[in-house]
């Protein structure tokens, strides 16, 4: 219980459910005098929002955010932020026929055995719709982490099902509705798309990203290694099932002498298999993290399932869904990586501020 | 900072060098009236101490723990619990040579970088010795899961480099020094440890740990998922580089009609795709999860650094190192699972105690 | 930083500014099942609000409170509850003479000087408004305590200035507007307020909190002493300078002998001089607290100061202000003991399953 | 549950009974740097050891700390510290008399009722022996707050029963062996402790904690105040039962024009009634703290109990005890403020780095 906070000195707690009246946090452990617009929060708030082409759910949700406290003159005061989104498109439709149903794949069964008594509208409080407080407090770490320490956060969309990218070319990231870094793979991703939907199945992906400019020195031994907070992090996303740090699964198959990124007083890294980790502390390298999506289980083709009472049933689900979740997580792990550094930015200060110097002796 | 305890309610703190006097930690939170002898302890310490095949490192250390609070006439009073091991075979030898070294792989780098002092003999803080005393703690955990709720924790290598599981005999795991459940590839382990050995060099694995009998239940929304939680705790164990829950980075490719679990009144889940966590929340099924270990870079194959002044040097690890570092952390993966498990245990009765029945309306 | 919490399993987060758009909270970790209504909470939002007597500050505010998330069909589904209250009594007045002021006694001088920059208008942040979330928390923990286990909370004024209450007539607390327990001094406490608002001062106040039907076994040792964590909630509490268990600063000229509580097979204790707490743990006692509560700062009578230029000034603070904050604090008093022994109930239960009884062997 | 823990960023965790092995303690979250030796940590152990005059208990315990990891080179590390102090005076004794028997006004009837199965002996965890391993850490925290920021943090005992300290000299103190700061008043104390010896009697006491030099801004809004945390801090102190900050209690009869602390250019503050803490956050006055110690109920007098079985008995309690458990509470006081401000001046460090100045703008 008392779960529905991350983070220790740059904490996020956040309420909501999709059919609610709100989706609301508080962003407890900002620095003051940090300059917040609304625009710096939209902005991925948009990039994240539903209906914005084809290829993702169609409910239509402004997700138009709210500052309720803690920003004065346009700038952080150190005291909590609240933040809140209205719902705006829960449809008024009738429920009573998934009331009592759960269906295959989601929380509906896990939350009715846990909790004895659950929001069944859109999937209450297990319905992706939460992460877009996440993104909201995420812009702000993000602008902190940009404009104090010049680093960096970004994501794409590294692999779609069967279609992986085999280009990384950050500037074709944000031109196209996949968050994809490949353009010569879009037109595939569309017929993909297009005979998924068709079909009314979904499909799963990976999401892979990025922090450039992290100073060396983040994450505390030994169970708060950075790896292990952004593990944790990412994997409380929605549809998560897997998280790799550098290069993941592939090191069961490597030898030390490929593993271990070697260096030299001028070049430093020579390479990252590390993804920018050792020892559970960042090391100057860019942080590089993937995560597994698991395919969405709202589709149009019936499951078996039973329902609440121990009948057996069969679930068809209409509605509007995403039917690959994973193009929408890219903003939503972007922000969870801020958050995370965030916090290990600030937990680091705490401690270190006499260490006379953060940069390498090289 | 503060980063050396895990869990909330089953709270582990631990403290220790490689090659200080004593490695120690506290158990917070231990329900009282569980009865526990030294021996329930060294039984899990026992299969993870160094020394005991030639797979593994040729360091000694007899690992033989003592408790010094917390159980009263063979029983947790629910005080904490303290427990200490001593080092005995810290080889007093010279490190004048490594002291101001940055061995490639390692945290000397980041750990320099970060606390401008560090402790150098054997990695100190950073060495995978601490793990002994995640391993005592989770023997306390694994037998009160046991004891109070039939719950059953396992693991095994399910991958050593090239070598890969294709059988789960659980019955063999415990019969040979890899904790491979697969004895048809018994000797080909042999053969690739022993080449592995002449050429110096270390390999990854992959190891996969199983909880049966978990009730449906555990892991709360939002932020502390029960899957979340896992990653976190098995990334925190040095050399993890990825974590899956059930089919992990195998969901990227599946649609959403292969992936969901469905469930039937008589036979209830039909698979196990998700690995026993749906929104967060175990399901009743087994929980799955695999963790990639990285190749340890103490290798004797030469590789490049710098030393603390900048200079470039050539590192050789010479002594006592175990070339797949996999092997042993099959119990330990086992016992940072079942701390996991049984903090949202704990975590769960606190606040569903008037919910009427956990069991599946089936 | 991230001070804007409270409790480990049942956790408060508020945010909101005396002059912002809201207040706030979340409540994460309550039981699902509980039934609650506006009305539940509204109930206690009336009895803190202002101005509902001539004793009290004259802003208006409605206090009404909207619930946004974590209660469906009426009752809580163990998700995080989300609550509001807009501000409406924001008069819109120039607040440019006080902005570089710092108010004797007040915060502006500690906040200017922690964050550099402060929302001013009426205190911001370090404003009692804020309490109103704590009063609508607290109000939940009320109901779950008294609902599941008997357990009541109720407070009063014991003493306004130099008057005391002699007599603890229950029945009388919320017949008067003082919460006085005492009615034969009612009129002299009118009498003594009207000069004390006469002379533009502010008065001091005592509140006493009881707890009855508090089981035995409440409370960790031995850092979360339920004791020590009443301390902490009552003394985060505006104003508060003093906390007492018991007997309080009694016991300083107290003997044993006289201090002990003995028990009696027939009557269990014969005497409260502990306060309901024993060894950080409750006893099955009343469990009774007391809280100094200090004269507002904000008066009429001119006090020097200095502005953030570090010039001399004189502060005449008007205004809508109590003249004796103490008579609001009692229901803020309640929700803060009911908000940390729920924390507790639920920490007990979580490790404490499997004791077999909890009543006493009498 | 998990209760042996105190502080966030500065966390000292806790473990050992009365007539257990060993005491020890984790500190985590101490910056890399400070130097430590043992005699930093033995000064204070001594100051709080049994048996060093004729008024506190005859136990004899060396009370002889070892450093087991976090130091190295005699420099904290940043890693966590482990500390040890092995119990040596345990007397062999039959405990079968007190075995089954409350003794009244001790925790014994609560840990039994709590756990349902306890360490009898000398109290098990419940015994103040405990806090020979926060005055351990205590002196930690006292260390770098004096050499880091000049913060010195000093007590002394200002009543006795009903001998109350008339001056404060502070060379006094730690020449007379009951931390009095009136040296008018020794004679009169040690009759009356003879008195109280004689009569096999206890007696209360006070004592006062004062910290100099703390800089402006300590202290969290809302919930995390400064005067909140140290008041759970000094109440988590066994036998305490109450404290106050500043004029404490004697702020319910003082009007506004009294209490609140005027401001000169000049002069800074005019006075301190707020004891050092303004909305929660240090004010850079000096920070005063007293709390009140009840009398031990170890006595020889006779007194009504019930055992475990709900049979009525007459307890009298033999063996070692201090008649005044308040005089060798000043050492735990120190340590406990210490703790308390060296955590938040951690917090305070982490969000707080930008903020161009700390010190008043006079």
């Amino acid at each position: 219980m008392a779960g529905n906070s991350i983070g220790q000195l740059f904490k996020i707690s956040t309420f909501g459910e999709s059919h609610g009246p709100a989706l609301g946090c508080i962003i407890d452990g900002c620095p003051p005098g940090l300059e917040i617009s609304l625009e710096d929060l939209q902005f991925d708030l948009d990039r994240r929002k539903p209906g914005t082409s084809r290829y993702t759910t169609q409910r239509r949700e402004a997700d138009e955010v709210q500052i309720l406290s803690g920003i004065f003159e346009g700038k952080t005061t150190g005291s909590s932020i609240g933040l809140m989104i209205k719902n705006t498109d829960q449809r008024s439709q009738d429920y009573s026929n998934i009331k009592d149903t759960f269906r295959p794949g989601h929380a509906d069964y896990t939350y009715h055995q846990k909790f004895g008594h659950r929001d069944y509208r859109g999937g209450g409080r297990s319905s992706a719709r939460e992460t877009a407080m996440r993104v909201a407090a995420g812009a702000i770490a993000k602008k902190y982490l940009k404009e104090q320490h010049g680093i960096v956060i970004r994501g794409y969309l590294s692999q779609l099902g069967p279609i992986k990218a085999e280009a990384l070319q950050w500037d074709q990231v944000e031109q196209n509705p996949f968050f994809f870094p490949d353009p010569s793979k879009l037109e595939a991703l569309d017929e993909y798309m297009r005979g998924l939907k068709k079909s009314g199945n979904s499909v799963g992906a990976k999401v892979t990203v990025v922090a450039e400019g992290v100073p060396v020195g983040l994450g505390e031994p030994v169970f708060d290694r950075l790896d292990a907070d952004i593990a944790h992090s990412l994997m409380s996303i929605n549809a998560v099932k897997g998280v790799e740090i550098g290069d993941g699964f592939g090191v069961v198959e490597q030898l030390g002498s490929e593993h271990r990124d070697e260096m030299t007083p001028e070049d430093g890294f020579l390479s990252n298999h590390a993804g920018g980790v050792l020892g559970g502390i960042s090391s100057g390298q860019d942080i590089i993290a993937h995560i597994a999506m698991k395919p969405t289980s709202s589709i149009t083709i019936p499951g078996k399932s039973i329902d609440k009472f121990g009948n057996a049933i069969e679930v068809v689900t209409k509605g509007r869904h995403d039917p690959c979740v994973g193009i929408r997580a890219v903003p939503i792990a972007e922000a969870q990586l801020a958050i995370t550094l965030m916090d290990h930015l600030l937990r680091h200060r705490a401690q270190n501020l006499h260490v006379e110097t953060q940069t390498p002796n090289m």
